[in-house]
């Protein structure tokens, strides 16, 4: 599906996303028109579904990120992962074979913030059985 | 730390981190050169760490994204973690406070190469005790 | 129950269930009505229960195998296991002793074609309380 | 890969792989010379890895049979489960996601026996940490 | 509460409940009538609970012996425990703080059996949620 | 193996292990000679193992009661088991397919004194890795 | 928002709260008004929440500690956080991200007693799925 | 061991430790001599082994408080948890018979700290085998 040319695009927009196309071109030895064409395509096939700016969470307030995971009944996994996605604290949703069905990824400003989005918020969500948060002490990659 | 009008920058950002900054101006109703200030200083003092493009792995070949629990010693977490950052298949790699201290996300083209990766490459990380995969199923969010 | 000429019989035929009688006679030093008649026997007490084939189910497109515990409550085990053989995707349904006290063997194209057999099919049965997949990377023997 | 006619054959060959070729192609209403090509075909491409009899295994004394699942460092995995394969009363060895990196079903004629198996047999391959057998109360698929 | 002779006639006992109080008078060297009014004084105080026999569970037919936790909400546990203290086939009946706030002995004839009696009796006592047995493989004390 | 009446004396000698032959005799409408040959009968090939007395352990001092599980390398279960029966402390020892594969009734006159039994003489024993005490709450059968 | 003299009373409270202030400013070589007045400040902004007495729950009868988890839905946690505050018995209540969202410190005279704490009076509380106890078996600090 | 009147002085102590004896007299309608002499009692035979001061974690920069469970070899259950004693970041040091034979509580700045904590500082201590942290989210008794 993709040639060699596309993957070093790939690889050059994953360590920044931001660098022009004739840079990109100049670091390729091809033409700027073929790289914007090239990137087109892949974003019109679903390859690129986007580009996105990586924060640092404790930066600018949420000292406390947790990887959650939800257990329900089987019939409503769906429903709940959905009603997930509206929560703007909720930064991620995944249905997946582990110890729970869905897993998310969490930012609070601290635990006690955190404690009101479980049991207040994301908590009221109908469906929901058990929630197992584990807090992240270090991202390291 | 950071004002409102910051705040809607990485907003913008996170939706689309190649928008042009003349575009961001505009729809704040400011300066481009404000604009470019007020990112290079986000970027300065770590808040935004980085731009990155947004694949879709199945796409590319990735039919297989794991997110990977990882148990050792407690002496050997730090180490064990740095190891796996190192490893081009482990995309994301954390501590945490969970079942398993470390938990990454290893992406592989199937079944057959997410067995090679962990028992042949991974596995072999001086001070593994015990590597607890879960397929994800879909990504909601 | 079963005399030695029996456990033999049995043994070559695990390992060629097509094997011809006259074949099977000759390796064993009889004649071929003894073999048709032992094996005649054994299908009607049910030690024979039938002949199958071994299909490698990647090279039909079923990528992702997942032994798949299942929870209910306890007065409906038997109803739901009851159920689940009715699936067509579920190849094997056992009650057992384990974490799960029903375990099952699902076939399906993909993560995606699982995530929908688990939640929007099989999910719907009455009865089940979680639903733990684990899918296989290899299967050795 | 395969074709409407190559599915319907296997599933015939599932319900009863001694059927006789002519049966087949009567079914199914073409040669039996089309039949004995498409099974050649597909034995030769590895769709098709064998025929084998289903067998009660209470019937010929054994009774209890365990799904149980093995843990090992992951740098053994590998080689914990070719070992294993090596063992008749194995049936069956994967490499899986679940619990354990190590799924077999084990054939015992009673618990002693099972002990046995497990502690004075397989319990003395070089790298196994923790056995976990699960009986198999009954098979209903 | 013990004085040492009353201990000494404990231990006898917990060797031969059947012994007669002669010979435990003559190994004590004391008179048959204290030994009687000893062990008399221990029953009417509820030191001595009783005399049992003790059989060979697989020798009268009982092949399958399962330590069976039972998970219940905790409002029913005490209920429910009275409830299992009910059936012949359950043997001993704890509340506890281990994993399961119930434990029991059950004893059955084969897994069929103990299928039969967790699902189809035991299952049906309202309350319980899940059941967990463990299989004794070998009683050494 | 045994008859009706076996299984009468045996269930009459389950309540009462000291009842005279004469006054079990006289409920089974039979002679004492006949009772009497018939147990030592079943003692003689193993039916029954012995008679004992059932104690409170707690009016004898012993508060804390605890089922204990044992997890060992799978090589070491045996001779672990065997070494557990050499405590007098240690009442009971099976081995089982549960969450551990040793499991022990273990009697402490209070919770100091299993903490020393634990870690300090049973913890000795080569080759145990984890030691899973549960407190008995109350023995209701 | 502490300075170096704060600490240092912190350090002297928590090793003997009923220091008397001016053996404290004798320590730290300042006068009793300073301490007097720090305390206050600290008492007043809630770093200081009180002044306990460590008792030794053994020796007033209380021989049974047990560190308690409960789990119920999600949307119940505050609430029966907050009912489990009212029992006297209940000594500590925390929400917590580990195996349980609620952890307390329960106190008992005995097991009985704790049974009957557990299942007849906070198991009565509306939401409580599951209650899992752990003794303590000595504090060390 | 206590008569009522100790018990009330208990209570008043527990409220508020650093009461006046002449206030506790005057509520109990008892001497200040009556008062003194109990307490020293109380304090000589172990009853009150301390007074101490109830602080807010967070209020003096302890943002992370995690109830941390420890697994070891059973052998070097006692000595792991003596070392733990020394370290001023654990508060509290207990062995219990829960999932993890060692409890804690540790006190930490932030994530980053418990970071260091746990893998740089207590994980070196000889013999731990896994730390499990579990974060408070809020103390409400």
């Amino acid at each position: 599906m993709l040639d060699e040319k596309d993957r070093k695009i790939l690889e050059i927009l994953m360590k920044d996303a931001r660098k022009p196309f004739t840079e990109i071109a100049k670091e390729l030895n091809t033409s700027e028109s073929s790289i914007r064409k090239r990137i087109k395509k892949m974003e019109e096939n679903g390859i690129i579904k986007g580009y996105t700016v990586v924060i640092e969470p404790a930066k600018i307030g949420y000292n406390v990120i947790a990887l959650t995971g939800f257990d329900t009944d089987p019939q409503d996994v769906l429903d709940v992962a959905k009603e997930l996605c509206k929560f703007e604290e909720v930064k991620k949703v995944f249905t997946s074979t582990g110890d729970h069905m869905i897993m998310t990824e969490i930012w609070a400003r601290d635990g006690s913030e955190l404690k009101e989005i479980l049991f207040n918020k994301i908590g009221k969500i109908k469906g929901i059985k058990k929630i197992c948060p584990a807090i992240i002490l270090e991202r390291l990659k």
